[in-house]
């Protein structure tokens, strides 16, 4: 398969939904310009939108063919933007850029970079809400949401991030940032997409598994391309996390095993969808992607 | 019947459930510690429930029995208490006391203020999500809620009150931000209790325009006591909105029209549910208790 035009079609199929979803917030005139501007700003500043094209692959890989998959996908996109829009704030990484670009807070100023946050994160929940699908498979699927990116997921991921700060964490704690921080949300769009096929217990188990495994890789591999990376590959400065005092696999782990680390995770996600169909096929791809990627 | 009985016993069914939410969160031990006692703080800071109480409320008021009624209107004060926290925040309203106490981000910091205003609007859909009643009312409650505070909503109304900051607003302005900052919410709360009744289309218009005339009035009647009240009664400074620049009924309307126009509004909204058989005597008098509250 060609992984590069899969990306390229999903990725277009999500942004085209994300533009459509700003558009109708601000021609129903009911959201106010400078929050719609800030929404949008952050939304369509140009990201991978892996978290959505998992959640697709996923569905996609277990037969699910419901035309419902797009918005619940590009949902996870919602929650994705909030999540970097507070954590850039001041108050939290105090980061300038972000893709490129100066982040919402640099453009917007603080209260709107908090408020669009808080209004993506809450019309994540909106969109699923009025997804074409039977009642039982969307309230599943805003269990699993609510608890990856809630206090025992993403938002657990971020506190314990910052509260170590400066300090010499455990392993285990890295390993707790990483997956909660990261992996929750990504284990829950692969999850989603196979929620939304109302797939058989087995099927959902080979998913959770890859997305478990792929989670936590994608956060490492991060952690190695700030180390590693140029600020033009990544869109952001590199050695951020150092500077910072961030808790990092690299910091924990030292680069070498970190990579091995991310390799072996990457391996296992790999092998829990083998058993899958052909369809599967871009999971395991993204799965190697993930791994090679440079930003 | 008596009011302030009824009050007291609805709030302490609510101050369990969230008391109970709050310790099943730390037993887990998956939340933080910092961010749980964060989160703890707010939500137990002694609010007096009232959008839960008037979802229970309005849930009686057309028959409904729901054991779920409680953690679903419970959740109304996770939405409430993280709307808090976030405007408090020193790049929003910059508040330093809310009910007598130090608020979230003066005591935690504002990076875990920030995180716990995330947690609480991300569990209260969670909550919602696991409460045991049809999916298909659960997925009427989540359309209602997330449209009540997204950027249609509470967020749209914080949004314009910020940006007009400082500016004299137009009368219609300062009715869209009242009614959306804090009356999309009580509206909501009020709806979702009959939503919980599978209650009939006559029913729900009755209670919607009870929850939209005292949604208004109690924003109106809050921004009066700004005014007029003491520190004593209130529970922070007084006087506040007028030194932040702030768009209020008194300064768009005077004091005197804003009264009557809280006034009349609380009459419409007894007369809304006179209709309604006597199990809605309870929403007449919360009504007339908005009116005369002091704090």
């Amino acid at each position: 398969m060609n992984l590069k035009l899969y990306l390229k079609e999903k990725k277009e199929a999500v942004d085209g939904f994300l533009r459509d979803y700003i558009a109708s917030r601000k021609n129903r005139r009911a959201c106010p310009a400078d929050l719609c501007d800030a929404m949008g700003y952050a939304l369509m500043a140009g990201g991978k939108r892996i978290r959505p094209i998992l959640s697709i692959a996923a569905h996609e890989a277990v037969g699910g063919t419901s035309d419902s998959i797009l918005p619940v996908a590009s949902s996870l996109e919602l929650i994705h933007t909030y999540s970097l829009i507070h954590d850039d704030l001041p108050a939290m990484d105090n980061d300038d850029f972000r893709r490129n670009k100066p982040t919402t807070h640099r453009v917007f100023g603080e209260a709107a970079a908090i408020l669009a946050g808080d209004a993506l994160l809450t019309d994540a929940f909106n969109i699923i809400s009025h997804a074409e699908a039977p009642a039982g498979i969307l309230i599943n699927v805003i269990r699993e949401l609510s608890h990856a990116c809630g206090p025992e997921g993403l938002v657990g991921g971020q506190s314990l991030d910052l509260v170590l700060e400066g300090t010499k964490a455990a392993k285990s704690d890295v390993e707790y940032i990483h997956t909660h921080k990261t992996g929750a949300l990504i284990r829950a769009s692969v999850r989603i997409g196979a929620l939304m096929a109302d797939t058989s217990p087995a099927g959902l188990a080979c998913l959770t598994e890859y997305g478990e495994k792929i989670g936590l890789a994608f956060q490492i591999i991060d952690d190695i391309l700030d180390v590693t990376g140029t600020i033009e590959e990544l869109g952001k400065s590199t050695g951020a996390d150092d500077a910072r005092g961030k808790n990092t696999y690299p910091s924990a782990f030292g680069l070498k095993e970190s990579r091995e680390i991310a390799e072996r995770l990457v391996n296992d996600a790999v092998r829990a969808v083998e058993n899958l169909n052909k369809k599967a096929e871009p999971l395991s791809e993204i799965a190697r992607y993930i791994l090679s990627r440079r930003n």
